[in-house]
């Protein structure tokens, strides 16, 4: 399987590819994990106008994201609560306004790609064509000051490569992790606008554990020293990362194989070199959260006004 | 790092270990993913009764739970909500009743591991003692009867071997998957004595992805054949796996690394000999989710009436 048939071309309309020949087959397709369905839902009605996904790991930042971008967009009517669109199930939640579609994907590679794996099909149901998908998340920094924003350049693995292994029958395929580029640079840029806190592009690593994969001193397990932990967040920057998370590398992945433009913008809630213990207040991590919600937000404004300007 | 200082022995107390000799330098431990901390929280006033703790994937479910056990022990109060410990975050979930802890912990070895890393830190603050962990959960079986309960005899990998990969510090490390094969059968004579529906003691497969890497032909994604799947689900019966979940492997080498008695409980949703699709009623998959739930309780039920005579 690759992606040489996907059409990136921005001019065209480009559409959401899913590379399952089985899928024609099905009658209905149940999106088990977001209690949606084809032979439930008419998918086309309720998604097909959708142009930007944006997943986070938390529910709630995903909600107060969609009442966020419904304000910024004067979308919003204040009488209106914004209903999760999932509220059949608790595995993942879903808000849209407009063209603008927010879903929560838990922690880790595999809930993530559970989500993935249900959203591209739901896009790909509904005739969803040129969607942008960005993941706003939280990270721990490398050698960077908290609350610095990340944009990521490239997602690397935990011995710092830019690949993603994906198990497929008990045998390994690896996949690569290329985000868009041009994407990236336009978030930057959006940034340098909006000059509100500081952003930098950069390599993110992505690991399937939050203590001893992330080298963390304060797990329920821990072998290695503080100068082993050093060493490694020390070849860590070296190798260009900025910051370390646990979703990128497949969210990557998957997105290319779809052929979605994808880009990742984590905020760093602390200096990973200089601890490892979230300790910083709640007003402080939460105005920290805030960060990539108003950097993407401004972007998504930007682009919806330039598309209208050129109608 | 092993578990041979570890007393199994039930006569004694036995603690909860950590491995982290950097814990005694914390001043604090904040538990982030729970919104905990031994300098916000009195944890073994919280927690110090704890004996039996219930995780699963739902938060949903393990509310259920915690009512349920409620009224099973008779200590619920008619009037009383079960409020969720865990109020200040949306990681998890967490609620309590007596000995009793009901934890969720979202999809996935990563998500799980971090509820793990914090919980055996939360146990070992609280200075439990004795306490038997048991997840319950959902699973694809392979040759059963829908709605059967699987006890795990052995967690397996991708590939049937009965190992867990820990990456640390970019490298992987082994751990075993033993889980404790008495409490295994404790539970299975539980069932016989319940008689309510069917259990069996097999090998779990867990894998790090719900479509490709459980072989399901209805992902975004899919190079394989039905046969190539069928090959690959009737070697996998073979190996004795009698169903397919995506957490047991981390939670049997983490509960035994830190010395406490687990076992696994999941109910088979589908035969995925036959399919892939989880289409059943609504009501069907709910009444099937509470089988676990109803042995567990029993079990809970038994020891302490048995506890209690012993006095």
């Amino acid at each position: 399987m690759d992606s040489k048939d996907v059409k990136q071309d921005a001019s065209c309309c480009s559409p959401v590819c899913v590379h399952n020949p089985h899928l024609d087959a099905l009658k209905d397709d149940v999106l088990y994990h977001f209690s949606l369905g084809t032979g439930t839902h008419d998918l086309p009605a309720m998604f097909g106008d959708v142009k930007f996904v944006c997943v986070g790991g938390s529910p709630w930042r995903m909600k107060s994201f969609i009442e966020y971008i419904a304000a910024e967009l004067s979308m919003e009517d204040p009488k209106a609560e914004y209903p999760n669109i999932c509220a059949g199930t608790d595995r993942y939640a879903m808000y849209k306004v407009g063209p603008v579609l927010s879903v929560s994907h838990g922690m880790g590679i595999p809930s993530i790609a559970i989500m993935l794996h249900e959203l591209i099909k739901l896009l790909h149901h509904a005739h969803c064509t040129d969607v942008t998908i960005i993941r706003i998340g939280t990270s721990g920094g490398i050698g960077l000051e908290p609350g610095t924003v990340v944009v990521t350049k490239q997602s690397v693995d935990a011995t710092f490569l830019p690949k993603f292994e994906q198990v497929i029958l008990g045998k390994t395929v690896v996949r690569n992790t290329d985000l868009d580029q041009s994407l990236a640079e336009e978030l930057l840029q959006c940034s340098k606008e909006l000059s509100q806190f500081e952003t930098v592009l950069g390599n993110t690593m992505c690991t399937l554990d939050f203590y001893e994969g992330q080298a963390r001193l304060d797990g329920a397990f821990c072998s290695y020293t503080e100068n082993d932990k050093q060493d490694y967040l020390n070849k860590a920057k070296e190798a260009r990362v900025c910051n370390i998370e646990m979703e990128s590398s497949v969210f990557a992945a998957m997105c290319k194989l779809s052929g979605l433009r994808a880009a990742v913008v984590c905020v760093t809630l602390l200096d990973r070199l200089k601890g490892d213990q979230l300790s910083s207040s709640h007003e402080v991590l939460h105005s920290y959260q805030q960060r990539p919600q108003i950097l993407v937000g401004s972007y998504i404004k930007k682009q919806l006004k330039a598309k209208a300007a050129h109608k």
